[in-house]
């Protein structure tokens, strides 16, 4: 279904620039700004989006035209992949585009970070999803809990996969819900503290889908918690490190990056809620023997962070201001100096049942 | 069965130093020595080795004192682990152990570096794996294929997960193999060619268990290679970038790593056979186009390898002089350029029946 629209946004592309050609027009089309400065962040929806201002790539313009022939032929090798149901990583294309241009010494591209770019402009431009233009990025994540899930023909039932999990793909557009009767999602930022939730059975005894991003969530991670919350009307709740890196992991399944703003929609979640660590987790639980001292690049990143736009809530703020000023940062594991049972049978449970939750 | 034995050990070491006390000797244990002088090649077996060099440890040394203790702690902490059956990663050992001694202000440890050198010492002085200590090390790689393995009850298909595989835990040797179908495993550095290789239903068409190592192999990676390798019969075939990364990845699951040189039985598998990428296929598949050109870290890398005894075998010397002479090196994804079917319908079938193997 999706890849017959595909097909036909790329024909058009292709369509239109034939048109100028029969029209004796300069061939150009036209490409959404992806600079800071035409990122936005909007407060109603609570994600970051791109902006409104657009440029235009002309194949007569001598500083286009390289770039003006790379993206036609990223276009019509995605119109392959997409016709032919297949995928490619986007190191991959590069290499499939690679090739000296018949009776000239010049290559088509030098190096992979000339396809790159342009694939992310074609996915502004056309308002597809780099996914849907079949192509991958590196797929990282695990998966478990009470969800079957169709994959290429398998129903794979998440609650029977032992202490391993799924692999969550680079592409997961395929997927589809067949049962879900989890009641909500925890999205965890370490394989470590993952595999402590799973041992304790957490993800059975509350009845919930774990997901470990395993560090910074990969876009397939992020597109597959986008399509369980608007889907199944999952809640999404976060569990990172109390740290500005952990805050940022958070900020980025919730309100999107902005490197890639103009997928915000399908790859950010804006109801995620936040559930721990926290600073003023430290008091409450007395965790302040456990703390670690500030680093210098935590600093600098904590004041970017307060920076940013969609940081400036109240509760956001009152955090941060605190980590400065008590000067620590407070990891996942740390709740292991009370018991290794104390995060899935007193931490987790408390703070989720007495909603004190960030958002 | 196992977690019987590794308490028993444990509970001799406890005993050992009970008696040394009750005779009124210093209290003092002993272990091998780790540094890169105790760590050798054995050329029989193929396999990276500890030596027979040994330290002592005494409770009464002024230097030893403190490590003493926190080994003992380490160990009485591992032994109540393993009786509950719990694991824990080697953080949350950090901050289980972690806190003031009553009546001082000293802490049992400072730091996670403090304590993961001291379990390293534990797991070679008793003879266990890190794993039966149920300690946990990161947890890494993807498995999709012909086998049934049984973990904590649930019975697991790796046939049917879709383009999805098995999230490969940290700790494996739980796992049971219920029904292994398959002729052969191959393990794959990049989850981008695993990934190519699964869409091309390769492990299908070839009836083989395919393993994504994502970069170097982790630990729990490693372990069930080895357990598939030995338990099962299977051969193992390990395809990587034609490049010195690559070629050390490969190293490392078939003879061991020179850190965990101790442990290399358990987690090498000395009959591991190399596909590619090999220098030589730039010839045999025209792929000079697409190799990349070697800076200066991947060349300062290549004579790190060639002083290592196990790569001082005569067709690996050849790929690696080579590698220096062209001065290039080939990704495994640069096949793309032929087509994007053409490794698992021509390269790897190729290579593999016509026995085009290193080792």
């Amino acid at each position: 279904m999706r890849n017959k629209e595909v097909v036909k946004v790329l024909t058009e592309l292709g369509n239109s620039i034939d048109a100028q050609i029969a029209k004796s027009q300069p061939p150009s089309f036209k490409v959404p700004q992806r600079g800071l400065n035409n990122v936005e962040f909007d407060r109603q929806k609570n994600i970051l989006r791109i902006g409104k201002k657009k440029s235009s790539r002309s194949f007569l313009n001598v500083a286009h035209a390289k770039k003006f022939m790379q993206s036609i032929l990223i276009a019509s090798k995605c119109k392959e992949l997409v016709s032919k149901d297949k995928t490619a990583s986007i190191r991959e294309l590069y290499y499939q585009l690679k090739h000296t241009i018949a009776e000239t010494k010049e290559n088509t591209f030098e190096d992979q970070s000339e396809s790159d770019p342009l694939i992310v402009d074609l996915e502004t431009s056309l308002g597809v999803l780099r996914e849907e233009l079949h192509l991958k990025a590196d797929d990282k994540g695990t998966l478990i809990g009470n969800i079957v899930i169709e994959d290429s023909g398998d129903l794979i039932d998440c609650s029977k996969l032992g202490r391993s999990g799924l692999s969550i793909p680079s592409i997961i557009e395929h997927y589809k819900f067949k049962k879900v009767s989890a009641d909500y999602i925890l999205v965890i930022e370490t394989g470590a503290m993952f595999d402590r939730l799973v041992e304790e059975k957490y993800h059975i005894k509350n009845n919930c889908i774990m997901v470990s991003t395993k560090g910074q969530a990969a876009r397939g991670c992020r597109r597959l918690i986008n399509r369980l919350h608007y889907e199944e009307k999952l809640p999404v709740l976060m569990f990172t490190d109390g740290d500005p890196w952990g805050y940022y992991i958070y900020s980025v399944v919730k309100a999107g990056s902005m490197a890639l703003a103009h997928e915000s929609e399908r790859l950010g979640t804006p109801g995620t809620q936040f559930v721990g660590m926290t600073m003023t987790d430290i008091e409450e639980y007395s965790l302040q023997k456990v703390t670690e001292k500030l680093k210098d690049v935590d600093k600098k990143r904590i004041s970017e962070l307060l920076q940013y736009p969609w940081f400036q809530k109240k509760e956001w703020k009152k955090e941060l201001e605190l980590m400065v000023e008590k000067s620590v940062r407070i990891e996942q594991q740390a709740l292991a100096s009370k018991s290794l049972e104390f995060v899935a049978e007193e931490y987790l449970p408390e703070k989720i049942e007495s909603k004190k939750l960030l958002s």
